[in-house]
């Protein structure tokens, strides 16, 4: 292993969550469709957060979850996102530097504020995201310093990253850096909506060999390779890249490598409580795993355990010692 | 009963708290006392802040913390505080307005911003409060209007209020607006160190006659009658107002009125989390079974299990519904 600052080094969305609990009623009624996850202009974010219920503020974002776990694990960490210079800025600065993530980008002096998920919680722990990328969707391409990637041995992408126009720059940048120092590229799909987008462009980041481990859930599987059968869709994107993780919710997660298919069924949990940060969390501990030179079985559970955590609780980042918890667990 | 458009309006700080868990070390490396609040200025603000762990920023404030009780019990409620046109003010107004509280005071454009408590909560639950009031200390005595406190039934004020001098006059047009319209009025002690600076004052407005229910807890009991043998000091207390009620925490309470002693066992809690806004709460529950015209120990009771709901997860304000609570506890 070549001299490392980081072992993890994640780029993604700035965001800090907005988590209010709803009804079942309050979805119909808004027409939402239960666990997605939808962009909404800063109007729309306005308009539905008048309508939702008191909230609590917890940094949030799909990247930075996963490396609030990957810290908590003990792993140095840094992470490339975009906050404005305002107040939810500074939380998200704070919150995720005192978890030892080393955070260096300035904030965005400019118009639009920090981003924002308004996370509305069904009684069941069931999440529906409404994001308002504000200051996130600015990114600049110059932010993926190819010292800083170099600097890391893995650097991790979130697939949200792909659809706007400066950020996407700064992830081919970060691509790029870490393919010439001979660094480990992981990337999350993050939503079925970005496939019907730009699935094409994934598929082609995979078949130029850019990737070396995908993390996605069952329904993104299924929505990039077109196919709605479940065990066809896995074989034909795993063998597209050397190592594929998915999640299957309460089913627990498989990985395919190698032509070899591991699996592992999902912890137990006493009473779900808010599912946001779950699939990030899997990828915490499944990464964690990694880092520490552990097998694809044991990353596995690492995953599970984590992510297991990360629902028991509101908010999206681990609350419990999750190191303690894993060597509990694990040892 | 006259007709009135709300049932409590309370005179409060406008603050959102910043919740950290933290260890004892921490605690005491700090030299904090657990348990206690300190008002502290916003360069120490800043240096705390800078060393405490990430945080989950949730709605507070002493007096709208009970108007969250009182609102979640089915009655109308309005607050008068004071937030500073920002983020954190956005997201303090947008909670209380939430829970159907009415909240009109425009935002304030100078700086100070919006307060924030910095909440530090030990692995028992103990919460130690560091306070940076912010826009809240300038509140305008004319936000203290003599229509509204006529409107509501129970004017409820913070002892916290007391301290910053723009807001104790707000407080005394009010009590002023309050006993002209033969309203009830209702005070909280807040905390101790208010006794060390303004006892005198507070022994005062009971001498005068302009407070008709005073909250308090044990210690603020004993330093507000400058004696440590509690019972003595209750009933010297209780000698003075036409309804004391004494919080004991783990204890339970007491109430005093009419020279007869009420009390009230703590109701039991699996695991305490966060005992931020216990005694807030417990102020909620009695005051909402006042407005229900119910007796002083049912009265006592409603507090007892409202209090125990909030220190039974991390925020000052209820997260379970605390009607269904008291219906099925009390009927």
């Amino acid at each position: 292993m070549t001299d490392t600052r980081f072992d993890v080094l994640a780029i993604g969305n700035a965001i800090v969550d907005v988590i209010a609990r709803v009804d079942d009623a309050f979805l119909e009624r808004e027409g939402y469709e239960k666990g997605s996850m939808r962009l909404i202009d800063p109007a729309r974010a306005e308009e539905l957060y008048s309508r939702m219920g008191p909230g609590r503020e917890i940094s949030g974002g799909s990247a930075a979850n996963t490396l609030a776990g990957v810290a908590a694990l003990g792993h140095r960490c840094a992470f490339i996102g975009q906050v404005a210079d305002d107040q939810l800025g500074a939380v998200f600065q704070h919150d995720i530097r005192a978890l030892g993530v080393a955070f260096d980008v300035p904030p965005r002096a400019e118009e639009p504020p920090t981003g924002r998920c308004l996370v509305l919680v069904a009684p069941d722990g069931e999440r529906t995201m409404n994001t308002s990328l504000g200051a996130a969707q600015y990114l600049p391409e110059s932010a993926a310093e190819p010292e800083l990637v170099a600097s890391a041995r893995f650097l991790y992408i979130e697939g949200y990253m792909w659809d706007p126009p400066e950020p996407r720059r700064a992830i081919l940048r970060g691509i790029g850096a870490a393919r010439a120092a001979g660094r480990t590229v992981a990337l999350a799909l993050s939503a079925i909506f970005l496939m019907e987008m730009y699935r094409d462009h994934f598929l082609k980041l995979l078949d130029d060999g850019l990737v070396d481990i995908l993390f996605c859930n069952e329904g993104e599987t299924a929505a990039m390779m077109q196919n709605m059968d479940l065990d066809a869709a896995t074989d034909a994107l795993a063998a597209r890249v050397p190592l594929l993780v998915v999640t299957h919710g309460e089913k627990g997660a498989i990985a395919v490598s190698g032509g070899r298919r591991y699996s592992v069924p999902a912890e137990r949990v006493d009473r779900v409580v808010d599912t946001t940060g779950a699939g990030d969390l899997f990828a915490a501990g499944f990464l964690a795993g990694q880092v520490e030179g552990r097998g694809i079985e044991d990353s596995l559970r690492m995953g599970a355990i984590a992510a297991a955590e990360v629902i028991s609780h509101y908010g999206a980042r681990p609350d419990a010692d999750l190191k303690a918890l894993i060597a509990e667990k694990l040892g």
